[in-house]
């Protein structure tokens, strides 16, 4: 039976680095070789979207432990960047990498339990086969349930958002309530659950996503939330350093991973890598930013201390 | 140039009722006859959702003023799922009705962008083409403001989670701050969109999304939110009757649109339709059990004031 969290915890083990890359494909972005054709032709856009993220996996796959497919690039080329995403998330799994797809569904009841059920284990267990899926939680407790029981049952995961790397994450997750900050009802879910499902290596299932853009919060968060895998977005292009996120790791270097999308994905239009590889080595680019990423961490985070499993 | 609002004003007057099918294929529940082959076969099983839900529409184009997929029964047939889908708007589309995408979308930025770019607008603006999406406010207002920037570009709608319809919903909208409960803030940023986007007949274009099953809520709102349309969900199988969704009109029978998924799309199973229609006349019981519940609303609320246009 697998089991979420400690899949994770060896593949960050086995990888020596808690990067997650994410995918995020944008047609005006991309190294002009794939955007050839029409991007007005939905079709077109989607199978260059589609070469783009397998050829980053191909790179990637000897690096890292896992990959975030983000599921509103291809959701935004229609039913055939569907088709793609579905692709590539298998030519991840192929390559050995662990899948979060972010799609931050929401439902509730038997509607909550499709996405579940859709999304979520590999081996013939859904349509999409992730490991993980993000979830968003403003419809409460009861929708969020039928997606734990879900994950549960097929040693999957879940990255449930409790304070997020924007701005505006202010309007609600840190409102004062009596018991403390919005977030904080949300991280006291998250972790009654991770506490209950917890497996070998000390965390649980139900995992949370904690922005890098607010260290304070995150310090606070891994204090609440012992059991709980952290996902962190907004390192690197969004503002978070590797001393932001010092604070999300435990003393083993295990209970965060941190995921950096635009920076490397499209490394190439960065000037120090445009310079080195030109756009033609696009693909050096990106390995040459996993590198330096997993460098900034191992140097300057608690994940110097990952040991090979 | 199309304003969603406007366009939902008039789609109701023309149909004489504010009723939306919510489309919500069950394997389990699909009449025999479509529930043929292997269920673990998604692309079968995509197929006869396919079938069953352009069935449907043609039987309720004629009597409602819009459907409501619901995105979740499809994405959990994998890629083939999301292909039904598109022809599933598609065949809404040209049926005439309204399209409200029902995906509870959220993100940030560029990623919020992407999936209101792709699912939002006729006439080729989109890839997915659907007239309306709900979306989920727990990142807050920058991330609900790209949707609202391309609804508006692009004549669109959007129906934003105020007021859930679980049980579960009090868990963090019904928290109380110091101005009043977490859904009074978003119902806050929604009526301020809607003021500003306001059309001919005095509602913008971002709704909101309230429960039947909490009438007090449901008229508090309304008081509240005079702007803005509502799309009730948790009539029927949730809940919620007539009377309690009285309420959410405005004294032209205008302001709310009621949703109900289950008990019209698997009429034949309710005992008093399936003794008269059996299931081989499912349509038929489609057919009946929308009239009964166009019958309830322009009986017992302010829908029955409705005047064509």
């Amino acid at each position: 039976m697998r089991h979420f969290a400690d899949d994770l915890s060896y593949a960050v083990e086995r990888a020596g680095n808690p990067v997650v890359v994410g995918l995020d494909p944008r047609w005006d972005w991309l190294p002009s070789s794939l955007a050839t054709g029409d991007p007005a032709d939905f079709s077109r856009r989607a199978q260059a979207f589609e070469q783009f993220c397998c050829e980053i996996i191909d790179v990637v796959a000897t690096q890292v432990p896992a990959v975030k497919p983000q599921a509103a690039f291809f959701e935004e080329c229609g039913p055939a960047g569907m088709v793609a995403l579905g692709h590539v998330i298998a030519h991840a799994r192929q390559a050995g990498l662990l899948v979060i797809l972010d799609g931050k569904r929401n439902d509730i009841g038997s509607t909550a339990e499709a996405y579940a059920r859709g999304i979520l284990g590999r081996d013939g267990q859904s349509a999409w086969e992730a490991d993980a899926l993000t979830v968003s939680p403003y419809l409460g407790a009861d929708s969020l349930e039928p997606f734990v029981n879900i994950a549960e049952e097929r040693g999957a995961g879940l990255f449930v958002l409790v304070k997020t790397s924007n701005p505006g994450s202010h309007m609600l997750q840190d409102q004062q309530l009596e018991r403390g900050a919005v977030y904080r009802y949300v991280a006291e879910f998250v972790e009654e659950h991770s506490e209950r499902t917890r497996g070998a290596r000390g965390y649980g299932i139900v995992g949370a996503v904690v922005g890098a853009t607010y260290p304070e919060q995150l310090a606070e968060l891994r204090t609440a939330m012992p059991q709980t895998w952290f996902l962190v977005p907004g390192f690197g292009s969004q503002g978070g350093t590797a001393q932001d996120v010092a604070l999300a790791f435990d003393q083993r270097g295990l209970g965060a991973i941190i995921n950096n999308s635009r920076a490397i994905n499209f490394a190439h239009r960065r000037p120090e890598y445009r310079q080195r590889f030109g756009e033609a080595r696009w693909q050096e680019a990106v390995a040459a930013a996993t590198r330096e990423m997993i460098a900034q961490l191992r140097a300057e985070t608690p994940a110097g201390k990952i040991a090979a499993p």
